[in-house]
């Protein structure tokens, strides 16, 4: 890259970082917490927010945020299940941005406890953008293959879990789950790790759970 | 984007195109025929390119460039198989650029008849930078549902052929292959679509078929 290259991205990732985090203030103010859900096309970003909102819902207050460069395809399949839904079309760009995210949150209703905002579907650009979320998850699905934490290291670095999905077809597969766990965890020590399956249900009481812990965290640091 | 930005990204995207075309006329010259093949992480490429060396090595001439971010995971997959593989790690670039493929292409062998190129797993970025490729490939595996086509309309759009991939999963899934088929067509007529699993060879000589037609009409341009 030239260096007006470099000075022209170095303003970009200045002027998100600020962003976000009056954003990541605002959702703390209303004790709102925020889920930046980050993987490749098809890994099943959208078919897990389903299965938390059949979870949660209506008991909890969600709210979803839809990142894609085109259609409406997805904030329908949630607003189906009775969820507000905000689409973000970026027209092209690989990513979500802070700016992007920030033009949508005034309009998120007070009492919301758990927002979702699934990224564009690709595991190497939205790495590099802060959204202001409270929690960054990483997904991956079985039929990926094992290698993906090592080649692309920068979503499993960002993220604090990294979500395992699929997995009703690992018997079909010849994936190695303790090898994707073990390079996983070389990549980031701290990353909590959960194996589900939005097909069969499989750990999504986990996902449940850690969701609520969450939350309780959250209320706690402000009690 | 402000206009800065802009124009630095006009900058990029020109003089790529200037390196690609240079690159496609070497290429020509030589009569390789060059493949760039994108789809998002663990579609199956790499696999692809397994299922072709088996077909055609060592009968014919075949090289291999890899791009991925970080790892050399890839190419030594390839050269396991006996065929000479390039890797191009871009370190946090999600795309492989035209300047690139022109560095690593003089070490190419000059009785080379097909080059594959190998592009970073990332169903957006790669579809707008020309590397000088002959024929550009998309894949999209079973598993990553239908609706690709439309949610990414710009590697469908660029691409000549559609390898749709990992088809011995269909019956575990509820993937609407003539869907797929059928949305593709709506974004680009023009492509030629073909079904494959590398696991058990289905589709694979379709694949071979193709590929020494396309390398066939390429001697006849210029007998």
């Amino acid at each position: 890259m030239s260096r007006k290259e470099i000075s022209v991205l170095e303003d970009l990732l200045g002027s998100n970082k600020k962003i976000a985090a009056e954003t990541r203030r605002l959702l703390e103010d209303r004790r709102i917490l925020a889920i930046n859900l980050m993987s490749s096309p098809g890994s099943g970003k959208t078919s897990l927010i389903e299965k938390i909102i059949e979870a949660l819902h209506p008991q909890h207050r969600l709210a979803v945020i839809e990142g894609d460069i085109e259609t409406e395809l997805d904030a329908a399949r949630i607003r189906a299940k009775g969820v507000a839904a905000w689409q973000i079309t970026t027209g092209g760009a690989c990513h979500l941005e802070a700016r992007m995210i920030a033009r949508v949150i005034g309009a998120i209703p007070a009492e919301t406890e758990f927002l979702f905002i699934e990224n564009v579907g690709n595991l190497v650009c939205p790495a590099s953008y802060d959204l202001g979320e409270n929690l960054r998850w990483v997904l991956l699905s079985v039929t990926e293959g094992e290698d993906k934490p090592k080649k692309y290291p920068k979503a499993f670095l960002t993220s604090q879990s990294l979500i395992i999905t699929k997995i009703d077809l690992l018997s079909h597969l010849n994936f190695d789950l303790e090898r994707v766990k073990r390079e996983a965890k070389e990549i980031n020590p701290n990353l909590s790790i959960l194996a589900t399956s939005a097909k069969t249900g499989e750990g999504i009481s986990a996902v449940i759970q850690f969701l609520l812990n969450q939350r309780q965290k959250l209320l706690s640091r402000h009690a």
